[in-house]
């Protein structure tokens, strides 16, 4: 089987170029949510600990089967250790063998900055051109960049509790033609920006902002509620806002809408996405992405990286399954190595 | 984070011994059967295909968390692939960073074997010295050594309906001091022996044999009803038969006990290991582990191989992680890269 090491994702992106790969990975996704009917699907497995909780999110259709490990580990950055790491595998429906271990962490970034990009296609107003990220960690830039395929960014304004996160925000994202301006505080942040997106690490429930401190219009992507007993936004501003979720079952456990019920949720992405439900629909209504993040974008991140591996020949071989002459002499391939002892 | 090829798997087979390794993976097991309450357990997710089914088998405790990814598609060995293979990891459930990723088929074959000798030795008379196997497939060798490290067995009688199969059996015990008896028919094979192994792959309900067909003091180990739909004992010996099982909800689901309730299970493995029941209480009576797999088993298998590769300096490094100096610069990884398009 194949294995994309950091390395190898690393050498992608050069190939092909970051632009490239988000417009690809926009493409797998929006064909993806076009077959949601097609898919396994399911709610992902998650076992708590003190520290964190770690995740596995499958997902298959007829012809791939995907999952990711993910870890949530908010306390990990305070030992120098990333907060959210990922694995994913691809394998044959048919036969059950693993095609693709890819390194995720990267992948889960991007992919949910496509996802966020691609929902805000059906939702955002169509000329925005002002973005407001709330909470600068590591996902921030990712998700610049990706809503910056679709809408052609002037204006990105920034917050985080943490200076030296808002400086490695400016600093990474200086080499772009944005006009970066950090602020002081949230309501300044968000004051008058066309996309608001909050992203914040904070592992409980808080209130970031109240529907009076936006603009008519504006296009939330609320990324950072994404775990039980975790939400930055309030139940008022839920109330106001068009809702649309990845999958209800699972964004009710842990999404900003663990506030609220099924009744208050307008759409599941994948309804905009085939036209059944109209996203947008007048240039002041207030709308929301509540993100938490589904395995169906995992299994397009994968088949995408799949396919661009073996276009491009990255990725190296890895002996993870045997592979005796009679698939029914498993034991053969210990027999060389046996003294009887 | 470490990986353990198939080839570093021969290897530390090699440097230590098949029968040691059981050994050891029998003790683990054992101990971490005795911690059962300490372990976060669950139903695996199960993905269901027209030919076969993917497997996701998570378990944690405080200090580690396992999964193993595993396929069960029986139709694969006629393309000549192997029906069951497999994939796990284990990682410091401190941090939810991975720490080993193995290969697992010749594992699973190991750690099913070595838990059906766990229950033996719970379950089957002491002086045990004659196996009967009935479908010598994949496992079947694995399941013979394992027992014969608790019972120094003498006699082994063994059917398939595949020929080429029992020869493949016979051949590959040949250098081992049994008495390698071939039998033409299921009854022959398990008359008059102390341990019956049931491990056919037919994936469907049938019987193969009747409970005035083994002697009185029988212990079954019935480990190839393993999924919905596949049973390969009747009712009626079920009744007869104290069982035994791994995790009650996962076996009324999957093992022999699909067809009875709960109320006809004697007992969960943990409890003889603790001692909280005992095993078997008397010469003439029939028990059986119904045997369909538990994380619990690849948690313990896994966490021997970890500490094995560390002492034997085994298995390779693999760059699957993103290693930034700042963890809350995740984009960092990416900018050597990038051209700004």
């Amino acid at each position: 089987m194949k294995v994309m090491s950091v390395i190898d994702i690393q050498k992608l992106i050069k190939i092909i170029g970051l632009k490239t790969f988000l417009t690809k990975l926009i493409i797998f996704l929006e064909s993806d949510f076009t077959c949601w009917g097609t898919f396994h699907k399911s709610v992902r497995h998650a076992t708590y600990f003190a520290q964190g909780a770690i995740e596995l999110m499958p997902c298959a259709n007829d012809q791939f089967y995907a999952f990711k490990y993910v870890n949530r580990y908010p306390g990990n950055t305070t030992q120098g250790k990333l907060s959210v790491i990922s694995i994913g595998q691809l394998s044959d429906a048919a036969t059950g063998y693993p095609l693709l271990l890819s390194e995720m962490t990267l992948l889960t970034a991007l992919r949910t900055a496509a996802t966020g990009a691609l929902a805000a296609k059906y939702l955002a107003r169509e000329e925005a051109r002002s973005l407001a990220i709330i909470g600068t960690g590591a996902q921030a830039e990712f998700q610049v960049i990706a809503f910056n395929s679709l809408f052609p960014l002037q204006q990105i304004r920034y917050f985080d509790i943490d200076p030296a996160a808002m400086a490695k925000f400016s600093r990474n994202l200086a080499p772009y033609a944005f006009e970066l301006i950090p602020c002081a505080n949230i309501r300044e942040t968000i004051h008058n920006t066309d996309i608001v997106i909050t992203a914040t690490a904070t592992n409980r429930r808080m209130i970031l902002f109240e529907l009076q401190d936006i603009a008519a219009g504006t296009h939330i992507h609320a990324m950072g509620g994404d775990c039980p007993g975790k939400t930055e936004l309030s139940r008022a501003l839920l109330e106001a806002a068009k809702i649309v979720v990845e999958f209800i079952p699972q964004t009710l456990k842990e999404g900003e809408v663990q506030q609220c019920d099924a009744s208050d949720i307008y759409a599941e992405l994948w309804e905009l996405v085939t036209k059944r439900k109209r996203g947008r629909e007048n240039a002041t209504e207030i709308t929301m992405f509540d993100s938490v993040g589904f395995a169906l974008e995992d299994f397009a991140a994968l088949r995408l990286v799949y396919e661009l591996a073996l276009e491009h020949q990255l990725g190296s071989e890895i002996a993870l399954l045997p592979e005796p002459d009679d698939p029914k002499d498993l034991f053969s391939v210990l027999i060389p190595f046996l003294n009887q002892n």
